[in-house]
């Protein structure tokens, strides 16, 4: 189908091409390629989630951008695409967890917190309803990672399209392809929350443009054995990197092709 | 008609083209073309429904795509095309079956609440109901099964158009008319649940691209005799593909094809 | 006019074009004519009604296709068209037969409750009404039959622009042009319930693609002695198919030609 | 102006071409050009109404095919143009004309009543009031004749633009041209009640395609010595029919030309 | 500006062209020059008001053509342009009139009365107001003349864009301009009603297509000495066509060249 | 950018183009280029107005040309632009003035009074708000001067875009270019009231196409001795027009090329 | 892509481009590029934020451009673009700093009240929630300073995406880049209050046009010693531009080139 046909499905936000494709969605798909990297792994004894902060001044005071964010004490969310999408689904998230807290005196099992931010995700176009809601996809893809009450630690992946998916590793972001097949050929289900950490993190390495340092990367925890979410310090990152094994190969960027 | 013309009536969710066709309803029926396969079949036993789930990672665990969803204990329903649009037809299934079950004090018959999934896929358009709706078609088939409270097992087909229809036998997915065609040489109405459950996933290893494992499929049975809806354990879906017959064929791949 | 320039009416629902005429309720009326065909026809003796089933698969069960709904107890339809679309319209009906009932303790006059049907398919762009409506004609033409507690057996049209009109007999769907015909030569006002059956029966015998059986036809009847809408057993069904005189003519199917 | 440019305003219901136009209501004129003939004469005597039937089948029964209608006991109506727009209208002015007699304890006057269904016209895009309107203009014109409680027999045509008009003889439909020249030659206003009803059918005749009988017409009467609205039976079409002097002509039918 | 540029901003009824202009105000305006022409003339002894009628057929009643309309004892005005908006106008009009009797007990002040007209057909697009309102601008110019009671005889011109104007001698509709510059030529303020009388009918028959007749013109009065608005019988009517002086000059008829 | 391309941003009326403006509020500062010609100037002892009134024909009653207009005892403006529009503005200003007055017991702040002018004019888009507002820009400036309780003298400028600006010396309308540049040469923010009065004028004398004289000027003045705004009488404006100096230079008359 | 297949995209003001843009929300972020330059640069001693002020006229006041705006008795901020859009969101965030003080009787923290700005810039398309919203992006930057409650001083970035950042130093507007530049170079976090009063003053006067005098900027400061915005005095301005080093370059506008 050529370019210029195509355009006519695109403007209606919630109409299906001839193919059953829903452009709009698949749009917003793309805009989370145009943001940073995210990286989550699942491990027995907890889950780690990394990420790149893109610091494009050195004026910036690189803890203002917030690409990790807290949802409740016992998980949390790494985000790419637009950030200011991001903050409406976790503010949702956020008083999803508080109001489970409240009704049920325990902590929400991180899947029923997961489908609310997918139910949100799916009512963009839905006007009339009192949450809040917008009149296009949400353009962010987030790492929802956490110690469930039930099931112990558990990562999924939430899209614009509503679908959550849960995972053992995962990549989000401009070099979601190499950080994925980085993941697939080291993960295996056995390794500790340490290996898990060495590996999200010359996983996001390998694929930065930029040399990583401890400003311009976030990594969140949250260990089986405390089930409580927690950033790295500025001492805490600069050790975990002074830890990291130096590179073997010359660096692949595939962000920096791509962009 | 040209491709250009047709567009222009496209856009509009809810126009007539000059044929009396439903533009919209027709393409949201192309998205359940794109999905994963799933087959279903009744039998005087018992209804067996069988889904195909496209694990596109190792990474991904396959526990998190449901394609298989229990409606109500007596009943279920298999899912093909868009996952998010699903759960909320099965979300307005389950309320509709807890209310009836709530006021009546007994299962709901299977085809009302066929019909009240078939009455919320046709409202799509109606934006001032009370009932959650959406601005276009919902973009998924599933194939409910259950045994009914007074007719016994029964097995149903909606779609996009809120159209439903009662079927012995039925495939929906991207497979569909290979798998159409191996059900209505092989069915017939006397078979045990045991074939059934056989001839359907014969057919499903048919036409997967993939070797059949119990990694990327899910089955469910509701048997007349306990009027339960039960998914098989891992150990279920061992057990049974150990016992299916070794293929007699080159395997068919109709989805292989045409994707 | 070209079809270019036509093109720019169609999308308004309710727009007129320069020649006087509303585009989108004449693609509705398109829509019947992909429809199966059903014949009324209405004698002294009461109105018979009969429909073609289109079963497109041996797997599905003819008996979930309703092409024949009763409306009251002394009241039926024959639908053709969009089968979703009769099942709004017809609910509508029913609850107008059932308020009558219940208002009045007396049974609905047929005319009374087939312009409620009427005012309803007029009213598809009235979005603020209480009543259920859409944005769209309905995409569905019904024939209303029945007895009529004062004016004995009636037989009505209605059609997706808000008209309806009484028949002596009348035929809808894609054979409506070649049924017609067979219709009026044979049909005379004088003639028995019992010959009314058999010539509807003859009728679709001729234009149905399919060779008649008990599995792809539904026959009701509304005898004025007894007002009491009645649906054919697959019993009353074979027996009358035994009965039909053998065709005289080589079989003309105008749907086949046409489709 | 070229046809092209001219869409360009179409579209918009309410909008004015650079001529100062509103091509909508002059479309929805060119619907009533589409309809059947109908023709009022006003004389001291009363007021008669005459129109064609469009019987376009002889399975139709003519009885249902309602062109003149009765407003209150002391005005009814003649329609040309779309059935079920001609509905909305006259249960409109039903439901004025019952309002004043509850009120006021007398017939509403004619003109009174013309007014509310020319105001309930020009509202057609008014859709946030309580009357029933619609979204487009109303695409049928109205003779309206009765005996006014003050003024006498009076003769009213409306239009789809909200305008009305008070005439001595008036005719609308398909034959407006031919008959109102036959009107202008023949119509003098001390011509008796008796007259009027042959100089009425006489000039229906001219115009209509088919031969003029008791099936397709309909004549309504109001006489200023009863004031009461009166549809003739068969009986007095018969008489009527056989008292009307030979054509003299060869008959005219500017609807034969025209369609 | 070519044609086709503009009309992409002729749809939207309240958007700006790029030279600051608003179409569909001024296409509005057009269908003013498109109406029948009023004139009225205002003299320190009273107002006069006089309408020329196209009376299409000999059948139709001159009398139900009202181009001249009463608001208030002391206040009428004459119409140009679509009747069924001038209605509106006039009954907003009236109503703010009566208000005002009710609530100070005094007439209404002309230019306050004025204000409300041009109030409502300023609101045109302001869909939330209780008032009945439009979503197009009114295609109608009123001469509002009346005796204030303070002002004495006042004359207002109101248009579509929501504008009134203070005139001693205005001319409206098809002949504007002609009637215009003859008023410019012969008005002096110090004339008196009866010399305006004349001036403002012997202005029409220069500008009518058609011979000055009682039956095609209306002419209406508001006396200073009396303040109330009277519309002239037909006796009147021809008293004062008898005593008009013979016309002087070949009649220049601009309607006749502009139509 | 060319002109076709440029007409797709221009319909929406609170879209930006890509160079980041907003065309439908640029257009409308277009539509105050076609108006009449405004000067306003700030003293130490008070505000004078100063507005050109385009009297199209000797017919019309210049008093109801109101190009200058109270808003409250202390503080008045001059507009240019469309003028009902204006009316719009002004009505809501006083409104406010007096909800001030009312709430407060003192005048209420000039710019706190222009502040709420602004605001309206800057909600034209926002529809669900209970003020009254429009569904474009106003096509308007104002020129809003008065005596502030606190600060004296002060002269304020509003325009489509909500934005405000105090001047010492301001010209609005078609010739606010050649008007400006004399006030910037000849104004001194010492000059007596008396002073800026005839420098007023005679910039307007300038520019004017036709003979300024005491029919189509007005002229208000608001001195910091009374605080009270003051429209000038027909003896007031002779006085003034009698003092003017002789022009020196031959008229430049910038309105006169630009229409 | 090419210019005119992108403009496809640009009018729906929520809609994704094929690479997952949002194009209305860039070219908002243009509407900053046209606008004046303003700089701000947070010490530990406090906040300095300096403005260039486009006096357009001699006759403009330059009190009445306020580009520097007072949020609460802590925090105040500098704009840049669309005034009358910089005022609603400066009155909103009054608002939640008047809230949060009345309810918690603290100063509210600047972050929080940053993150208020960005929700309502972000929820532009939001129309039914009771905010004060618009229908586009607001195309407006401001540059927030405070001293925090809890974290001493602080400068925040807004942007129409509703994203904020957190700065060391920062500026926004048509000089951006060169003033940036500037910035990046020269700043040292160990600078005093004076070092960056300074520092921020010759980076504008590098990329104004004009030369930098007390009338064209203005100059707002928060002290950390006194946690009170206050605004230089005309006095303060010609002493700091006194003490400012001569320039050593030649001036470079950045500014001048792109305008």
């Amino acid at each position: 189908m050529s370019f210029l046909s195509r355009s006519e499905y695109d403007r209606g936000v919630n109409t299906f091409s001839p193919e059953g494709r829903l452009f709009q969605v698949e749009y917003a798909i793309e805009a989370i390629k145009l943001g940073s990297t995210a990286i989550g792994i699942c491990t027995k004894e907890g889950v780690i989630l990394v990420v790149e902060k893109r610091v494009t001044s050195p004026l910036v005071d690189p803890s203002s951008i917030e690409k990790l964010l807290e949802i409740d004490s016992h998980m949390g969310c790494a985000m790419s695409g637009l950030t200011a999408d991001a903050r409406t689904l976790v503010d949702h998230a956020r008083t999803e967890a508080q109001g489970h807290w409240f009704t049920y005196n325990e902590r929400i099992p991180i899947e029923s917190n997961v489908n609310a931010i997918a139910d949100l995700a799916l009512d963009f176009s839905d006007s009339d309803r009192k949450k809040k809601t917008m009149s296009r996809p949400f353009g962010v893809a987030l790492l929802v990672g956490g110690v469930d009450p039930w099931d112990g630690p558990v990562l999924f992946n939430t899209d614009p399209s509503g679908t959550f998916t849960k995972y053992a590793a995962c990549a989000i972001g401009s070099a979601q392809e190499g950080a994925t097949s980085m993941l697939q050929e080291q993960y295996n289900k056995d390794m500790t929350l340490k290996e898990a950490e060495i590996l999200a993190l010359t996983t996001l390495r390998q694929v930065m443009e930029e040399k990583l340092s401890k400003i311009n990367i976030e990594v969140g925890v949250i260990p089986a054995s405390t089930a409580r979410f927690h950033t790295y310090t500025a001492e805490e990152l600069d050790d975990v990197i002074s830890r990291l094994p130096a590179p073997t190969l010359p660096t692949l960027t595939s962000a920096g092709t791509g962009q």
